[in-house]
């Protein structure tokens, strides 16, 4: 036993808790054992056990993007730490609290050739928010007392303008057993709280508003809650181009547009008055270029002090979260929008008139994800793979139920099946997610068999990787296939056996069948050729259209 | 077409390849396109498409074990870039060249939200020798004047005292295809060649050969010649504890000891009149313990400006090869050790024998492991896991065939499968891994399906993490199993089948037999108590009876 170790272990751990961190995903290790045993010990913490550091990680920040709380990782020393490298990217640009405890060996053991030591002080240092080498627990009352300090810091972005991951690294010296009969050192003290606050003058917003005709760009709004918002809009009468991640395309408001994406395909010239930004870019690429060149104000409201300004600087920029922002604005006297209004309502419903006989005629992975879509049930979490899933729901997520979410600060392709699995700790969860990026994160499906996870996992195998068939590269059929096709001829009923997942077939044509319960691999075999092929027909049918009628 | 990118990125890839990176591994994506498409071109460089970048970059420290050269691994933006920091760490720690190119979003896109966009400058900052994040191609001479510099700065990593990784982080504006008509930029041109020198003064070591009855602690050595050591030793009559990773086992040199580990397991008292380490620390703990409580003097040979000096800092250190430092010290009138020798010589006889017919009536995994060595030729390499399977080897690689690989740098459980399949390009390669690290990176069984590469992996499954089982965390039966043991309860028949490898299951008290040839798992079916309790029984027997022999 070592009473130091213990009192510090034990008195973190504490912390950690009465701070709100109430889950914890261990990848097993010796030197991390102090922690581990004192998160086991713990009554009112939660523990996973997950033996692939990269997918541990990326299945915190599901469980995160589930319930808007801090989660922390724990691993021990050595390339585990790296392996925690791509979560903690995606954490640090999309502001989600991941708690990185590494575990360290002992300070005169570093950088002099010991087994499993890594130079682990600052390796996050270009995607944290906060960083600390713990002291080795020798004076108690010194190392309780930093603990205090640490947890206070910490905590200041665990949730607010500054919310993004932190890094401890802790160092621990032999005998690592701590002493588990000291467990009341774990029960419960208050934090002292601080108030966060934050307000702006609601003048500076009079002229934009009187300009008129305004558009409310609502992109990726994953932890943000946008109901004031809608409020705003109704008494205004104000559009809303909503990003299948502003979470607001399922509440069915009519100002809500859901189709903005195809429409700004086919549109040629859209002059609104002004634009405000919630949230962060858009998923769409020509809504993304057309507010790149657009020349009327645009207003970006984000309650981050360093703000997201792509794809555009804004002309005025409001720190805050949009509901209090969209509170103030809207007690102003409305201006007239109404037929500006009517005009994106037409609009919205002769796209999703469009897109709906789309999918009553060509059999393609559209239509499999509209059918999909129309069997998630309310509150329901849509995850969805990046490359195409998002970009498919971009389009298809016209008037359904359900919240899409998505790893979308860096984009990454890796950790999909991971961070899907940790939100379904916590919600009932459809994956959608294409073959390269399943295949990257395969290890992550063992969650099902450790901790008894369910999930639908919604395979588009296109036997490689199809986004790239939209690029220019495509053109150049000699290296195409190899360096960017990558077909992988796996046949995924196998993994589906390796981690004991029920697993369904389907072609793209057929009629998919969403599982009510259970853990389930619902593979699609489509044809990137004949895809690529619907997805332009579409595009064409729809400008044709949009420009006879419109 | 975009003539400056055709240029600086014809120009890189040719200098690259004059400097000697014959491979590269790409990992496809859409920003690395025109360096994909350079590689491609070049007649004389050969490359592997892997669509996993974290199993991408251990595969290329495969290669890199294999052939000491340089090779390049190539990712597109974003966290596809984190995921090479695992294998980046080994690779600084086991000072190998990887050479990481990552492409990026031109400056102007980069910490304003843009997509796929994170912070690759300095990214790997604590774990790489050498890093440029290079201009945007726009004017032609200046770029090609920056190559010409970079490359001649950072090929002084790809051999000498400063091995090690590099970065080139290399952003590009889109159109992203070049002008493949310019393939004559890519033509050979010959590199200005730089001599590396050193010399010491063998005054400093006479005082020390003097003191007779000397040690030679060979450690790591995979990527050293330690020919020298052994003629050295043939004339001074001095023994040499071998770790396995000496590649000198299967030499066969009478003075060679290949039972180290377990003679100092069971001896308490060993006093020789001096020792010399060359390569890198000892896999063997004991060995370890016994070199930094010992009081004669100890001299580091070691050919890196900063040295790894664990477990003891040395009283000489010597910065050059092994094979440098030998020549010389052969030269020297050698004192009369043969009485030494003789000791040294009979107490490995009497292990080597012990442990044979230990693993003729125990049948536990030392036999196994003993009765697969038996089936490797000669030059053939084994590559061995971390935890048990580099440790086992230590205690039966006594007398056989072949050369033993392991990650030894941060000794991670990760990426080994990629590493062992990335030697499997140049060397016939047998793994020999346990079922937590094989589940770890089974992501790196997909090059079998993409690159046609044929291995035998030998998976020791005791359904969790055996290595525990000889920790103190043992003790306490609440937490080990669940924090410790981690039973995956995995079925590795359906990986083979996901992958297509053959498939072959052994209980462990089988008769294994390697396949000649093709790509093939034989799991091994052990259980982790009965293999404490007989690893335990060997270490007592040897005790008892060196204690009774010598």
């Amino acid at each position: 036993m070592n009473d130091a170790l213990t009192q510090q272990v034990f008195h973190l751990v504490k912390r950690m808790r009465d701070y709100g961190i109430e889950e914890v995903v261990i990848s097993p290790g010796s030197r991390s054992t102090p922690l581990a045993i004192a998160c086991e010990l713990h009554e009112q913490m939660t523990t996973y056990i997950h033996p692939d550091e990269r997918s541990a990680a990326f299945f915190a920040l599901g469980m995160i993007k589930a319930t808007n709380k801090p989660v922390a990782i724990l691993c021990t020393s050595g390339t585990a730490a790296s392996n925690y490298v791509p979560a903690v990217t995606e954490a640090f640009i999309s502001h989600l609290p991941l708690v990185v405890l590494t575990s360290d060996r002992p300070h005169e053991l570093r950088n002099v050739g010991a087994p499993q030591a890594i130079n682990q002080v600052g390796m996050f240092q270009n995607f944290i928010m906060y960083e600390r080498d713990f002291p080795i627990a020798d004076d108690t009352t010194g190392t309780v007392n930093f603990i205090e300090h640490v947890m206070q810091q910490a905590s200041a972005h665990f949730k607010g303008p500054m919310r993004g991951p932190v890094h401890f690294n802790i160092p621990f010296r032999e005998p690592l057993m701590p002493d588990i009969k000291q467990k009341h050192l774990l029960s419960y003290m208050p934090v002292p709280e601080v108030l966060y606050q934050k307000s702006f003058n609601v003048h500076l917003m009079r002229p934009v508003l009187s300009l008129g005709n305004g558009l409310i760009i609502a992109g990726d709004a994953q932890q943000e809650d946008l109901t004031q918002l809608l409020i705003f809009s109704t008494i205004h009468h104000i559009p809303i181009i909503a990003d299948p991640l502003s979470q607001l395309r399922d509440t069915r408001h009519p100002n809500v547009i859901t189709t903005g994406d195809s429409a700004f395909k086919a549109l040629t010239n859209v002059q609104p008055g002004y634009v405000i930004r919630v949230g962060h870019a858009v998923v769409s690429k020509p809504i993304n270029q057309w507010l790149a060149a657009l020349d009327v104000p645009q207003v970006l409201v984000q309650s981050r002090t360093t703000p997201d300004t792509f794809p555009k600087v804004p002309d005025l920029f409001i720190e805050m979260t949009a509901n209090d922002f969209f509170r103030q604005l809207a007690e102003e006297q409305p201006v007239d929008n109404r037929e500006w209004l009517k005009y994106w309502q037409t609009l919205n419903d002769f796209i999703t008139n469009q897109i709906h006989q789309h999918t009553q005629v060509v059999t393609d992975e559209g239509r499999a994800i509209y059918h999909i879509f129309s069997q998630i049930e309310d509150n329901e979490v849509i995850f969805l793979g990046n490359s195409m899933p998002i970009r498919d729901c971009d389009t298809f997520f016209t008037q359904f139920n359900g919240k899409p979410f998505c790893n979308r600060g860096a984009n990454g392709i890796d950790g999909v099946v991971s961070t899907a699995m940790g939100m379904a700790v916590h919600k009932k969860v459809t994956l959608i997610i294409g073959d390269i990026s399943f295949y990257h994160d395969l290890n992550g499906l063992i969650m099902k068999k450790l901790e008894g996870i369910n999930i639908n996992i919604v395979v588009f195998n296109n036997n490689g990787g199809g986004i790239f068939s939209y690029l220019p590269q495509k053109e150049d059929g000699t290296y195409f296939e190899r360096l960017f096709g990558t077909p992988l001829d796996i046949d995924f009923k196998h993994a589906a056996a390796l981690y004991e997942f029920n697993y369904y077939k389907y072609n793209v044509f057929d009629n998919i069948t969403l599982p009510k319960s259970g853990a389930n691999i619902i593979e699609v075999i489509t044809d990137r050729e004949e895809n690529l092929n619907a997805h332009r027909q579409l595009q064409h049918t729809l400008k044709e259209k949009l420009n006879a009628e419109l």
